[in-house]
């Protein structure tokens, strides 16, 4: 029987329930999903396939999956660094209101793409506006995403009426539902500071009466926390419990500023969250207690946050400063070992985002997605443990394929679907546009 | 007038004392040392060049400098992570007494410094055992370091009988003082707790008697803090200060376990520190608090210590861990800014280890030691701020040239000093032995 891809020669690591590793095995695509995942044995005969990847010396693993993103803002990549929240933010929100237009929005995504799967990442959970230019250019790509319309009680880029931002997700949601097998839509509230009660309440309702996710931002920082229970008298998570926002379909993002009751109430009610260590942790906001997370079984993703405050959109070292930061506090270096942090970026956030059932780990029926990673470099050398290889010692900068849907997307480090030169010419050019009107450089 | 070499086209980061940035800049090497560093202008004649580099679209700046490393531990990168001190140490002892000898300590040396080229490290400062072998690979690589024959009052690699460490160290130091101008030697006393006071100071006056650098682990776990109040009634840092340890040719490295007289000690004694950010997050040792370091005017490097720990080499990582760590551990985004952060990198870890009138900086006098970074990537672009992009968004793998003494070492990412399969093979061989006596593996 004839196979439209077949891997074989590499360390594959599935990440299914029972973590198996398959030290030399192979692997069968036919039409887009993984056929058959196997030992190579002593004298296997593979079948006919269409394309073929020796992957020796190689580990095969899951594409990761980017639970939390704002793609656009590679355009602000390092435009205020080290500064205090509230100046950051006088650069970022003049930035957006005078730059973010439907083919800035398109480039920056482009960007942001051809970054992630340069280092691995085959699906992302995007929230930001104008996301129909965000779905064009992720389709273009090849990457497959979870995207979600903004909505937020400030006019915003493509909704200057802020009474219309429901409608406007409500509008994306039955454009891109059953559109294409890669793209997902979902909604994306800001916050619960940034939006009211009642948008909150419409726009969950929104997204559960179309059954997509719910993505929001909270208790993100100590100011947050504070004016929540001044205003609400409350925590920020309880906040949105009262109005019926957590569910098993609500992804609550960076989740720092939490007590021990929030967290109860976060794992009764089943909803996911994703943090952003690199971006927490260079905004200075705080550290979210994902051990204790872990410990009641609440589902945890990981993501990049924007490039504006990450700066970049490298999951591998997310993975490392994550493990590595909840050791440190907890004077721990057994907390958040490498296999919990590489399923975090996996299976983890595949569940967060509610694609478990198609991606996050290696298993005939799932899509194939997939990236392939040369070990035989002097700081991959020697290996002894290939998980925590993966966390501790690879980079982005070591894939060398990515496949996504069976379709290879990445070979030996070349984009296949983008046209690398004009993006970043392009980007080049609204940079030098951003930097006339940021008062940093007039 | 000819020169060696001829850099041109690039943005050149001095890290000198006023932190010049020269825009489109050009640099001319002669005889090892940088003679010109200068901007283009409009109409630059160029002087004649035996070699010639366009650095268009890159960054030029001097070597990073790891200011302190194990280089034959990548012989055991991974062996036992997320396990607690005492599990690690059982897996590393038997490891280091089984394998360590003069072949394997080669073989460890030269793949670290294939990595740390790779990733624009050009000094480093080691301490180790059979430290002629580390000298002799790392004269081979064509990096520079300072290199310390290590002290501890136990059986050692190469120094059976631990009454021979001090002799041993001396020898070390009269065979390669002033064998070559890469290498120059110093003492490495392992720690306050491993060796006697009649060994600390035995060992300093040994190190003050050939004017080398003494360089010791101190203050790195709360059970020595413990046990040293217990034992000596002090802190670890006032122990060593009782001794005679402190002055301007002391490194103290981790130094986390310190109090606020500790500090005004240290700051007063001019002793030099050394922090390793990844591996004592790693090995959940603590934080070190290192922007009151910097506030009491104490010169402070950054290294990366051995790849069982850390596990890798990287001081680009290095440098985003330190300046993200700080900021979340102290809530203010403002702490450790992307430039204090260069500097420890550059400038203040040449400072920590004694060479800074010979490198750190990028000024005519100075040794040429270089590197050069391609700026034209997906997660390298836009860039409104070339430092902070060198501490938040490049990675090691950015290198693209690496000049050592004026002399190409890395070009386009090809090590021109090493060769890279042999090295491959060999370690992989030596970890197979390694395996073969771990219990991991057995």
């Amino acid at each position: 029987m004839n196979v439209d891809l077949l891997i074989y020669n590499g360390t594959i690591l599935t990440v299914n329930s029972k973590f198996d590793i398959i030290e030399n095995g192979f692997i069968c695509v036919k039409n887009g999903k993984l056929e058959r995942i196997e030992s190579c044995g002593q004298k296997e005969v593979f079948p006919e396939a269409t394309e073929v990847i020796d992957a020796k010396g190689c580990i095969v693993m899951p594409g990761l999956v980017n639970a939390h993103t704002h793609l656009p803002m590679t355009l602000f990549r390092g435009l205020a660094d080290d500064q205090p929240l509230t100046v950051w933010l006088d650069h970022i929100f003049p930035a957006e209101s005078n730059h973010i237009h439907s083919e800035s929005v398109r480039y920056g995504t482009l960007l942001a793409c051809a970054e992630m799967i340069l280092s691995g990442t085959t699906t992302c959970c995007d929230g930001y506006f104008l996301e129909d230019e965000v779905a064009g250019a992720v389709i273009d790509s090849g990457m497959r995403a979870v995207l979600g319309q903004g909505i937020i009680d400030f006019p915003a880029p493509g909704v200057p009426n802020p009474s219309d931002n429901v409608k406007t997700a409500e509008k994306f949601i039955r454009k891109w539902q059953d559109m294409t097998p890669t793209v997902t839509p979902s909604v994306f509230c800001h916050s619960p500071y940034t939006c009211s009660a009642d948008t909150l309440k419409k726009a969950k309702k929104a997204a559960d009466s179309k059954g997509v996710l719910f993505q929001i931002h909270v208790a993100e920082t100590r100011n947050e926390w504070d004016q929540t229970r001044l205003e609400h008298r409350t925590t920020p998570v309880r906040h949105l419990d009262r109005l019926g926002i957590l569910d098993e379909n609500t992804l609550l993002v960076h989740t720092i500023w939490v007590d021990s009751e929030d967290i109860e109430v976060i794992a009764r009610r089943e909803a996911r969250i994703c943090v952003t260590t690199e971006s927490e942790m260079k905004l200075a906001s705080g550290i979210a207690p994902v051990p204790d997370f872990l410990r009641s079984g609440i589902t945890v993703g990981l993501g990049t946050d924007g490039c504006a405050s990450n700066n970049n959109l490298d999951l591998f070292q997310e993975m490392d400063l994550t493990a590595k930061l909840h050791k440190v506090c907890t004077l721990d270096p057994t907390v958040m070992g490498a296999r919990a942090v590489l399923e975090m970026a996996t299976i983890g956030g595949a569940k967060a985002i509610g694609l478990d059932k198609e991606i996050g780990s290696l298993e005939p029926g799932k899509q194939a997605d997939m990236i392939i990673i040369d070990m035989n470099k002097p700081h991959l050398v020697p290996m002894y443990d290939p998980v925590s290889h993966l966390v501790y010692t690879v980079r982005g900068s070591d894939i060398r394929d990515v496949v996504i849907s069976g379709r290879m997307i990445l070979k030996d480090r070349k984009i296949l679907t983008l046209d690398l030169s004009d993006i970043l010419e392009s980007v080049s050019e609204i940079a030098e546009c951003i930097k006339k009107t940021n008062r940093r450089f007039i």
